[in-house]
């Protein structure tokens, strides 16, 4: 066998523990009886570990040393070594103690984290959360490198991305988000939104979703959609590409949050399926990612021409909203409105969570907030970005899983979704015509096919930072976005 | 670390490999989309080589005998050494490009099978069928011994069973079950059970049968029942076994499936917990698993008792039953009717079925009987028999996953099942006084714990020819059984 064909036989043979891992974890999520938690437990901790020591290897090294000797020159080789030397350094920089350490206290932090949301308790939190923030540390001192201590931490999570680089974006959209908001609460014509809030058939509202991520091109021969706690979206191969909703009392909820899914699975469906097991499956990053989510969210999702389309489809699904048109449903989708809830945030205010999350736990990295302090700084932003305080914890400061994972510098990269994606979306616009006029009729095609061939398809070729390049001939930018935002809230708010 | 738990530790870190295997197993047959069939198949092949290389390894050899060494003395690490050890054994006879070949070769021939048993297509399947067929003689081969090439072959599903012990079994079933099934066609009164028969609501069905399960003593925080194409049980630890039942609009067809899957997962949730991931995990063999799901769903779930207990929940979840007596759904639940699928058939006919299958898989193996001849000779069997024919090879010799899968050699375990099942309910019954009353009462603990403590809870400690003798001081016969089903079926249709 040529060298470089074992290094990939011995990537998939990762790949499918990786694999197995998931699906134990989406199984967990999605259908586990809760009996079942502590063995699943134990075999997923067994599982992550064999997926360690075969990865970090002498094999793996050895393998790597061979294939590259053999493709020097070829471009789609060097990317695969690129993205698989990336993988590996990431695990090398850890011993395998910390590793160990930190999947045992993330794992009791979880659960800590889930009982303290649910009783509204941040005290018995609180230690497993301090004992998470300082392996956090440790391994960005292990990390080393960077002006900061937060930019080993950030590139984790999005590669060649740094503490100055979120600083900068923050700084732009801040005052420009602040202060339209300012201008809508002041001048806008309120939107009412409460006839979406009901005690609708989840499975009805689940077939309502099935029927637009259809028609939008979600392929459900190679997917599935589920109700569960969590909306998430997860990739067996790109021939099984799952998604999970919400259920909730709101429309809104359901609804973005399955067109949010679909956009992670669109492009999960539409990658190489050649490179499905390798290093270059997937996504560019989580930013990359989440630009793609949230368009098909926001940009498409909550437009006038999507409601449109889709009008005659909510009215036989719901009869009761039958006296709801295109511009109501486009108006309600987009109404500004503080809230406690990131995940359930508006458009223009979503920027604002993640600003106070990035904020606080900069803070806790530093040592500048104690964690004992973080409700009451938690509380005081919300106060002083959004105007409204949370009434307990479980409304604030404990409302997201990803601290108690250990995922510290994972908050930016959904804003950096948020701004990626308005710039492809304009660059899409170049080349395809119309897109107003083709959501309204539904057709889908010409503007997904845009994206798999310039985006999906590359898979994870391309380092972040040269695909947003290639792709919008600029660097990450708060300018389109903002740009975008401005002319749809006044639109909407009737402002000057 | 002491020995003996190092070995049990590299057999827990296989069975999180079996756990993952198992898992996407059960995902595949439960909730995967199509599409994703080949990545599927691409990862198990891998897993199941991984599973392989692990345990047929100088590792676990070393780790043996070292365990051995310091086990001396100890019955309970010793019988976990006779079960390690026959696992090996078994592993061991067969080469890595064979189990690899027949993992590819079966995964196919199952899809096959599937698209093949929807479109009565005998001819699209023929191919997978006849290449798992030469997999099957090869492993015969290669396992040698015995005095017949299915000796070896049985074994694998039933250690220390033979084609002779199959053979002598059924020459005194089949004319005791002919016998017997003249007289009831030509004496006996008719039984109409065709209120039973109707477009029921699945999930109600589901409901009903949750209640029922609950009621005699399966957690359900501990497990799941869904819906499936097949029903079957699969454990990923005491504390996580699911089972599935079929749709069907025949109430009995739910009724039986759903109650037979419950006898296999009360012996795997009653298992010693200690023994998860290792290998004394689960039942002592097939047909000692097999012996339990039939007498739950037998000798328990169609008799007068069960169903006086539980005929007001039946008229609670379908009110259009409500003239239905306790006596009627007792006759009905038990009507016999030469069928054409076995896993709906009657408990009299259903060793008929298996006597066919026995037979036709000999002929297969030895040569006897061609590929492209099975149809016309299972057609032909079933007439002579059972005295009807199938319309097609769905509800002919497609009907059954088992060959598809490479399971030769399994069938008769389901009849060896029967036998025990009644071997031990007669010595249940010498120490549980008035079981017909604690049914009736609902009151099913006391057969439960009878079953917990002298048979569920061993796991797999004993073989299973040691088993039956400890439980009933006898060899399997069919003894027990003929003179059960002689006083059921005359009693039921008034025959002198």
């Amino acid at each position: 066998m040529d060298p470089y064909a074992k290094l990939i036989d011995h990537c998939r043979e990762i790949a499918a523990l990786e694999g197995a891992l998931s699906l134990m974890q989406w199984d967990q999520q999605v259908l586990m009886p809760a009996g079942g938690t502590e063995a699943r437990s134990g075999q997923t901790t067994r599982l992550a570990s064999m997926i360690h020591r075969k990865l970090v290897s002498d094999e793996t090294r050895a393998l790597m040393v061979e294939a590259r000797n053999s493709s020097a020159g070829d471009p789609e080789r060097m990317a695969m070594l690129v993205a698989l030397q990336r993988d590996l350094k990431t695990r090398e920089s850890f011993p395998l103690e910390l590793i160990e350490r930190k999947a045992r206290v993330t794992s009791n932090a979880y659960q800590a984290w889930r009982k303290a949301r649910e009783e509204n308790d941040f005290t018995s939190y609180e230690p497993h959360l301090a004992e998470v923030v300082e392996i956090v540390k440790e391994s960005a001192a292990l990390l080393g490198a960077g002006d900061h201590p937060y930019d080993s931490l950030i590139d984790l999570y999005e590669e060649g991305s740094s503490f100055a680089e979120a600083k900068s974006v923050f700084e732009q959209l801040k005052p420009f988000t602040l202060n339209l908001l300012a201008e809508i609460r002041d001048g806008g014509s309120p939107i009412d939104d409460s006839i979406l809030v009901a005690d609708w058939d989840q499975q009805r509202l689940r077939q309502f979703m099935e029927h637009i991520l259809r028609e939008v091109g979600f392929d459900f021969s190679r997917g599935r959609l589920d109700i569960a706690k969590n909306a998430f979206c997860t990739t067996f191969a790109t021939s099984d590409v799952r998604m999970t909703t919400r259920a909730s009392e709101h429309i809104k909820g359901v609804v973005s949050s399955s067109i949010h899914e679909m956009g992670h699975a669109l492009y999960e469906q539409n990658s190489n399926p050649g490179w499905d097991g390798t290093p270059l499956q997937g996504g560019a990053s989580l930013a990359i990612h989440e630009s793609q989510s949230r368009t098909w969210e926001n940009v498409v999702g909550r437009s006038l021409p999507f409601w449109t389309h889709f009008l005659p489809d909510l009215h036989r699904f719901f009869p009761n909203l039958n006296g709801v048109s295109a511009g109501d449903m486009f108006k309600m989708m987009n109404c500004v409105e503080p809230s406690m809830i990131r995940v359930g945030a508006d458009e223009l205010t979503y920027n604002l969570h993640i600003l106070i999350r990035f904020e606080l736990e900069v803070e806790l990295l530093t040592g500048a907030l104690a964690v004992s302090d973080l409700p009451s700084a938690w509380n005081e932003k919300y106060c002083e970005y959004l105007g409204i305080t949370p009434l307990n914890d479980g409304e604030g400061c404990l409302q997201d899983v990803h601290w108690s994972r250990g995922s510290f510098g994972y908050f930016p990269t959904y804003t950096f979704g948020n701004l990626i994606g308005v710039q492809v979306w304009d660059s899409l616009n170049r080349d395809v015509p119309n897109t107003g006029a083709l959501i309204e009729r539904g057709e889908f095609q010409p503007i997904l096919s845009w994206l798999v061939q310039n985006l999906y398809g590359l898979s994870r070729s391309l380092k972040p930072k040269d695909l947003v390049r290639q792709l919008t001939g600029a660097d990450m930018t708060p300018d389109n976005w903002m740009r975008y935002a401005d002319r749809k809230y006044r639109a909407l708010y009737n402002l000057g």
